[in-house]
């Protein structure tokens, strides 16, 4: 399929979390439907979407049923079970590709096909055992980060390594899982791009924003960043060769670091991401709705930005001060029907204009 | 019940279409749940809601059991069959209120209170039959327009008389329904105020647009609208008026005349309005979250405008125009989910940033 999707047709999501929130209803904006395939009941994304499969990822019937229901599938995270994409690919486009997910479902495989590509990333190491470790901090260096090579999100599954003396704890915090030694970077700011690519191989970035992450989540994203036109075009440069390599179709979240050598790709996700929230009041077409765009086949918006925005998450009992947020001029509430409220969680976000 | 709704709650929505589906959408922004009631099966507002009954709005039991599952009623249209709204008022709020909706089903009564609130409105007469149309037709002239009282939308249930010799056949167009002449204004454009009211009282509007009709049917409003400060003053002054006699909660839509004189008002509409999707693109908070959070007693947000934009309805063929208005840059599209596409019919917007 090659031909843009007409009005009316199906995207299916995996995932019903918030993104899967969000890219339904970009999508209902552009009169598509929305079919999510998420194991819970009452996932975010159900509550504005038009069609809801309550199964596992190990369900073969529904996720047969799912596909034969779609005219494309795309997804909100990129740990999707090998097996459950194997099933879908058989009946309808999964987009973005495999190879997207391959190389970012895995830090070492992602960190590898980085260098490969030429791109500047940490320094980094395979950790097979404790062994390898030593050898690794002996040529990295401390401080550093032990991390699982798969299934972290928000600072999970990564432990620090201050000095040579904490590297049998940190190994032991991640029970056994398959993991990667990070070298520290000694950044002046974070940054990140959200890009896009279209079916036509044309590609469209956002303005980089400039991120402050809290306990290991991103606490804000201000754009304009705070770094030189250069600098800010070096970024979407760098974005635009991951997007053309991986023959990427959708949005992709490319976070790097801001150093005196220049900037150095953090990880990239496979998919719509946090730090580009503020795309929603920033930009004429958001995000979200260019990876609809993209994944159904149509032209992407230019993702030109009118005002200058900064997003702040709305984590845990930070929900409280919905009211007085409400009421601030300038202010778009982004909540997310989450119906607990736990330390950590993501309950919505905030985008001021400045 | 006078304390905000907490996120989760559940607007009912009466009404499925284009309306009712953006609403539903500003709902889901917020983390609100939608109820919609709507008789035909697949209306577009389902397709982004979380809940649909459907049922006629004679249908006593699907009305209690739909108005015990919500938090509040609203409404798309204003043509509410009285008995429906009786029932629906025993279990939750209405709004906007009953008497917003009696003074706009009904363009006599509408045009009579309008007057007595001091407005200025076109010369109109109660046509009974045809001796009261003749009369009329001395009195105020020609050309005069005559409509239905009630159900009329977007030109349907109109006919002009260009002289008294038209008269009998006008009259006879409308089939018996009781009826309303109307006066020519020779108005130099038409501008709409999308005003909100909040449930403390609190008056929002947005900039007026400027509109353009076609064949009976908004084909384009243009922000800011091409009149002065004054006059754009006074347009707003004129929708706060209205919104506080009625002690309204939600947003109205004022369509006004521009004269040599002065403004005059055409007519009100308690509901989101067509000539207020511009506020989609060019505002932090649109149309259709301030209404939901109006009636859902949140804070109004500021209806700030950050960009001068034009909309453009797209109706009927102009679907086959989608694939280059995707491409423009710019351009923000928002389709309704019609599965049909019929001459006059309304299919989609396009706003424009300038």
């Amino acid at each position: 399929m090659t031909e843009p999707l007409p009005p009316g047709s199906t995207i299916g999501i995996l995932g019903g979390g918030q993104l899967g929130r969000m890219l339904a209803v970009a999508a209902g904006r552009l009169g598509l439907r929305v079919h999510i395939f998420e194991p819970s009941e009452t996932p975010p994304a159900a509550e504005v979407a038009c069609h809801h499969t309550a199964a596992a990822f190990t369900d073969e019937a529904a996720l047969i049923s799912f596909a034969q229901g779609v005219d494309v599938v795309t997804y909100e995270f990129e740990n999707i079970p090998t097996a459950a994409l194997d099933i879908l690919e058989a009946h309808r486009p999964i987009r973005p590709n495999r190879e997207a997910l391959r190389v970012s479902q895995d830090r070492l495989t992602e960190k590898t096909w980085l260098s490969e590509l030429g791109l500047a990333v940490a320094p980094f190491a395979d950790i097979a055992d404790a062994a390898a470790l030593g050898d690794a901090l002996d040529r990295i260096g401390t401080p550093a980060i032990l991390k699982t090579r798969r299934f972290g999100y928000d600072g999970k599954g990564q432990a620090r390594i201050a000095d040579a003396t904490a590297a049998e704890q940190a190994l032991a915090s991640l029970e056994g899982a398959p993991a990667i030694l990070e070298g520290f970077v000694p950044f002046t700011k974070e940054i990140s791009v959200i890009g896009a690519r279209g079916l036509d191989g044309r590609v469209a970035c956002f303005d980089p924003g400039e991120n402050v992450h809290e306990d290991g989540i991103l606490r804000r994203t201000t754009v304009p960043a705070g770094v030189s036109h250069a600098l800010a075009t070096d970024a979407v440069l760098i974005a635009s060769r991951i997007l053309t390599a991986l023959d990427y179709v959708g949005v992709l979240g490319v976070e790097l670091f801001v150093t005196d050598g220049g900037l150095i790709v953090n990880e990239i996700a496979p998919r719509v991401h946090n730090s580009g929230h503020w795309t929603q009041n920033g930009c004429v077409i958001d995000q979200f709705e260019q990876h609809v765009r993209a994944v159904a086949g149509w032209p992407l918006g230019d993702g030109k930005r009118h005002s200058d925005t900064q997003m702040e998450n709305l984590i845990g009992d930070d929900v409280d001060r919905i009211p007085q947020i409400g009421a601030e001029p300038g202010a778009a509430l982004h909540l997310y029907g989450k119906a607990e409220t736990r330390p950590g969680r993501k309950m919505g976000h905030v985008n001021r204009l400045r």
